[in-house]
């Protein structure tokens, strides 16, 4: 209840005590997935939707969201909203993701926030504040969407757990891990023991759906996220996935280094991408910086 | 260039030829990476915004942004863009997000969305819509983000990437399955062999950090989402993760039966809960329905 100095938001009781207080006292452990489908959407159901089809179909979700908190929301406990199915109504979409959370905590449900983020710790730590926590700016804070959980994809380790943790501690809030998911194929990666590493099984999966993106010179945009943070692995990679355009982070601040991108580069000037943040955005002269880092990875890649 | 009949947007060149000769044209392959950060935003800088702190960080991030890409942008041949940075602007930052894209195509960039996005495979139907594609609704289509490529997380499996892939040839589009991430952490997950399941580990991960989001009764809002679908894979998961709460997918539509939870709650009644999408949504008396699974799976629980 004291919260932490470092707390954005006041921290209420933790996540699991609420939860445990709203099963007891409602005898549910139902959580309502909100997964509206725009398409399925009548025009008459929507109500008065005028302008463009984005705000009316966004319109549109939001009401039949609402119906459903009002129809099922007493045998539950949570409501889980999909955010790609907000999401994929753009802004709009995403107004009508933070009226439904509303909705749902007006009906005295938890809201999840199902989004399954998962990123390095700077950015995980601007998903924690777009969901239970705040930003700050010169105007003020703005709040994020204050979910009461939401789930995370834990790929890239405990590391960047830490600040999606830090944030639902700060907010009171709860996380839920994926661990074993539903789909048909989820054992494949989840349930094998194996001898290779990871990274090779998920390489494999790239590269067996090369021709699906192909392009006529060899290279296929059916490409992988490999950082340059461990340069020993890149030529291996490579050679697991010949034909894929690699998307490089961690040149220069996360201490990766431009001239070990070589065998990135094996099957063409096109092969590799080099994705700079605050390596340009943080130099003074963001121009400079960015012509600098152009030659060094031009000469590396031996074009 | 002609385009399957399923696909909603015109195909376009696959990005793997488009790349190629961006590349070859500008000697570089160098890609701009936005990760605006709101609070170092100077008011001034931002133009003249006034209205909720939202907006005018929102209008702050577009500009940055647009600054960044008339300095830089002559060097590059792609900017990425950081998903979660704008997110936490809520329906503002989708706007700055969906701007700072035109912006980069008007400068003659590509433009890569990264938000690690994955789910199963009808959600990330709906990830590909949002990024690369439209949605149908009954007041017309809703163009998505209309990036050129976006990063997407495998950790699901290849069935959860099918539809990506599926959405990323329709429109020409290229994608980046993270591979080997950058974070300190990576190689935990990403670079061991290991003899146990991935599902094992990740379960590690959220058993050590279960008294940082602990309620009064024992149970952890460091949750794990743990589906139906395997149900020989509760008890042992369970075992691992002592208190954990559990959100479980996949009852209904997907195979999974109420009854077969039992053992997700064995600490307790509020040990788990049961996340239900169509299996209520699609029911014609969804309030009967949600009812229903709330009995069966408060029967399950033993509490």
């Amino acid at each position: 209840m004291s919260g932490g100095e470092a707390a954005a938001i006041v921290s209420s009781e933790p996540f699991a005590d609420r939860l445990a207080a709203l099963v007891e006292e409602r005898r549910s452990q139902i959580c309502l997935g909100l997964d509206p489908d725009p398409e399925s959407l009548s025009r008459e159901g929507a109500g008065a939707a005028g302008g463009a089809p984005a705000a009316a179909a966004a319109a549109g979700v939001a009401a039949t969201c609402r119906r459903l908190i009002a129809a099922a929301g007493p045998a539950c406990v949570a409501v889980k909203l999909q955010l790609a199915c907000f999401e994929r109504l753009g802004a709009a979409g995403w107004g009508a993701l933070e009226s439904t959370a509303s909705v749902a905590r007006e009906a005295g449900l938890l809201v999840i926030a199902d989004g399954k983020r998962g990123d390095v710790p700077i950015t995980a730590a601007a998903y924690g504040q777009a969901l239970v926590g705040e930003t700050a700016t010169p105007w003020g804070p703005v709040r994020g969407l204050g979910a009461d959980a939401f789930t995370a994809n834990p790929l890239l380790g405990a590391d960047a757990m830490e600040p999606l943790i830090d944030a639902a501690a700060a907010a009171g809030a709860g996380l839920f891990a994926l661990v074993r998911t539903t789909n048909p194929g989820a054992g494949e990666l989840q349930d094998q023991p194996s001898g290779s590493p990871l990274h090779e099984r998920l390489a494999a999966i790239v590269a067996a759906e090369a021709d699906r993106l192909a392009g006529s010179t060899g290279l296929s945009g059916m490409g992988a996220v490999v950082g340059a943070t461990a340069p020993e692995l890149i030529g291996r990679l490579r050679e697991l996935m010949p034909r894929a355009i690699f998307l490089i982070p961690g040149v220069g601040a996360q201490g990766g280094r431009a001239q070990d991108l070589g065998p990135a580069f094996g099957p063409g000037a096109a092969a590799a991408l080099v994705s700079v943040s605050r390596g340009i955005a943080a130099d003074p002269d963001p121009a400079a910086a960015a012509e600098r880092l152009r030659t060094e990875v031009w000469d590396a890649s031996g074009a």
